[in-house]
């Protein structure tokens, strides 16, 4: 049976590399965390010294790393995937970074007779260790994506089919932009109201019956009390940080500098989360903690 | 059978006043616009030349006025409700305004020995014709609100008790706060992700089935082709207004500016309604039009 | 000789007030701080039990107070000027305040055959001191200029005539809401270029003699180290606070939202400044600490 | 005698260029407008087929090219200036690109053993004329410094040392940032106060002489009438354009967002000139008609 590749054992790719174990896949994995390595090497799969020699050894490859420059390094650096990759082999990269890059990279694929296609994931972490991940993907045609399917449904339920290669970045892109503004506007939105004398439980119960109505509030309401068992009931402790937040909506100004699209609730956004993620007292919480930046001012 | 006074026969107020008809009541009703009352008289309303009057005949009295300075001229001017007022009138205030007002003319009704009570709508021209509207109710205790709900449930389907008077206030302010906040950041989201090469149903069908998810991408969203027959689907004709909009965001600053509350996103949300409800192309739109402003600047 | 009426004896007032006796006016005065108004007395002033007190005995009377409901309660309220207010007297208001509570209490003193006229000041404790204030007076005509020309020259030396009643207050919060702007605005690009590896007095060089040029950079520069002897320099101590900062921003915005004038920078440095105005660590700082609130985030 | 090489003959670097001809400079030149090229021809100058030509020929280079895609091709592109260098040339960039960029071609100069300096300017159109431009340059040390003073001497009149490489770059992106924001809110303001009833010169006479005072109110103020003989006095025609602005704007942003420095008004202020960049009425106009953006949305 042929070897499947997999790069980046971290938060979601470690689990993400585990359920294509359990559904039979064989693996040959790379990561720089080598204890990690070491484990996957204990449950049977082999291991690389390097991405190129990943690309050497398998025609079927999943990436899963933190940002641009990780991605561009494990595709093009001295060692990568682009040294040894052999034509028809498929990269599935499911990575959140600029489009610019995505676009580059597959280019430089293309060059060398292989494909790469980028399949950005949301659920969580616990979507990844569920194998309930929705990936969004941009194959660039049907047979590519129907090759794609196959490996990224034994880690995720939802595959979406979004065409051309850059179109799951955008769509990830664009929904943790839109996410982050409404988890602000949520935040000050319930500030707010409380102060001016609304129980929040009330006040969320009206917006989510309401035209206000969205998942930061029904399902994630930043206020602790309003919804039981996330972050923001523990402490703003797990879930999504403020730092990973920050970092997506760089990718999203980035993006609207490239396409001169006006975002201008995008680019405020985007301030406040770095603020946030600067400061020891937010940096390592949930990005819900905005609330607590907004609320901590009032006396 | 005693009269009802109904203040404000406008595009909510007429509707609303009709559907009290219906279920029975005998109304003696006002408004500056004479031609709409010669309707309600033909109807066999009696007709009031003031506000005055209506409190001199009625004791459970309706208002649903355009904004602060309309509410205080009809309660507290020289041919007022309140030189009339009899001890142990019902008034009930549907107009959108600031709290402060809602407050203060509560604050003088109680020292005529009577009360006033918040109970501002959502739902619509559709909800207020077809009494699904729901209402926000501040009416300050129990027995308040089981005599006013008697009234409101002629005329909505949900009658939600918020507590104090001003809560009702309160809570419509801050959903129309987020409601303009998430609007322009569906705008801008679905402008940058078309941008990026998307098509505006798939990125739509992404965002509403993630965390994205709001009303005003699943329900009302605003780029013609995503949703049939609503008002973006019709060249922004009826709908919500920019200028009602930028309305309901300024009553948010105001409360914003008393409470000292930071609400960083619902200003610059204000600020662009402000400019959008002066523009000659925008004003008369229904406020998904922002999309075209953002789009328009797309070569 | 006649009496000069002064109301408001704080920060401002006190040096103002001083100055007119040293000039050889009689004074009665009134504050609600009786401490401070002891220590008139002691100099041989008039005291007054109320601001009506003062109407009564001077038909000449400066007023400098915190906020519109203090000028509203001094001059409306119970017992307030305008219970005893002469035919003929001048009220020369050199409060910070709402411009339409200006043009209120102006249009209820004309009905009493007074004048009521706008004189803010700028020039902070030291002009105050040293009586070098400017004046941005709305008198209305040139002869009610002249009067109060008469009074004002003895506690500043720019006293700028700005015609009808309520454009010194527009001038006023014009000024200061584009300072508040532009501190935040030189507070963020010294931090941009430090963070860019430039030495702050070499980037603050370069702007001061560029088209960045401005009096919060060449003049108040808010890095410590730039510029010597100012609050920056002091821990931030002294000078304008933060919170007196949020309220003319409120002030602005205020006005913004009455004559629909689209404030986009003016409504984010207002959110700022609120901000900073509820935080401890800077609430009780000059507003030139906005640059330690941006930098802290800084690793 | 050597010659010296010149590439980007636009606006800027054409008037650049005849100020080294005219101080004597025998001149190496290139541009893709031929038409340019064939003028300074006409003049005396050698003619280049590719950048590649000039280095082969010259080791003192100047470079004026309108973005960071365009340095990277001149420079590492196909027959860009790095395929033929000579060790020991001096190339002077005095184009405003991102920081990174600079850096990155800096380090690429230095393996192949020349220097790569920036050099942005200000000063305009008219100070490229009269040799009055100042010259902001990171050189890295002293002697490069004195090398590139004698070339850029010939064509400015103010060239400031400030230090390493990147320095004049990360001096010109903040500058500008910060006139970017003074103009919208010299703009915002001026429109305010109008608004609220004063005359526009008396407003700009307030603000120039109080703190507010800053280069685009005194100098540069984009309310027509108030000063003569700047673009907008004439239609805002010439001048700095709004793309130009935006373009600078966004250099800002990714330095801040690689820096990670928050930038709340330069990111508002970018929005803005992004849009009006995109606008037919707005895009070829000076970035003082910010004003009437906000202007034409009064009644």
């Amino acid at each position: 049976m042929s070897l499947t590749g997999f790069i980046g054992l971290g938060n979601m790719g470690g689990h993400m590399a585990r359920n294509l174990l359990k559904n039979g896949k064989k693996l040959i994995v790379y990561d720089v965390n080598k204890t990690v390595v070491e484990q996957f090497k204990a449950e049977g799969c082999q291991v690389a010294t390097h991405p190129a020699d990943i690309a050497a050894a398998s025609k079927e490859i999943v990436t899963v790393l933190p940002s641009s420059p990780h991605v561009k390094a494990v595709y093009q650096g001295d060692n990568g995937i682009f040294k040894t990759i052999q034509p028809g082999t498929l990269c599935m990269d499911s990575s959140t970074i600029d489009q610019i890059v995505t676009l580059e990279v597959a280019q430089a694929a293309a060059l060398l007779k292989a494909e790469y296609i980028d399949a950005p994931i949301s659920g969580g972490v616990t979507g990844a260790q569920q194998a309930t991940l929705t990936f969004m993907v941009g194959a660039g045609n049907d047979a590519t994506f129907a090759r794609a399917e196959a490996v990224l449904s034994l880690m995720g339920k939802n595959i979406v089919n979004l065409g051309a290669v850059g179109n799951g970045t955008a769509a990830k892109i664009c929904n943790n932009m839109l996410l982050g503004i409404q988890m602000v506007a949520v935040a000050e939105t319930m500030n707010l109201g409380i102060s001016m004398g609304l129980d929040a439980k009330a006040l969320a119960g009206i917006i989510n019956t309401s035209s206000g109505r969205c998942w930061s509030s029904d399902t994630y309401n930043p206020v602790p009390g309003v919804i039981p068992n996330i972050p923001c009931a523990k402490g703003y402790a797990g879930g999504f940080g403020t730092s990973l937040m920050a970092k997506d909506l760089s990718l999203a100004q980035n993006a609207s500098t490239n396409t001169q699209a006006p975002t201008p609730m995008g680019s405020l956004a985007h301030q406040i989360y770095r603020i946030l993620a600067r400061d020891p007292t937010y940096q390592a919480k949930d990005f819900g903690v905005v609330y607590q930046f907004l609320k901590k001012q009032n006396v």
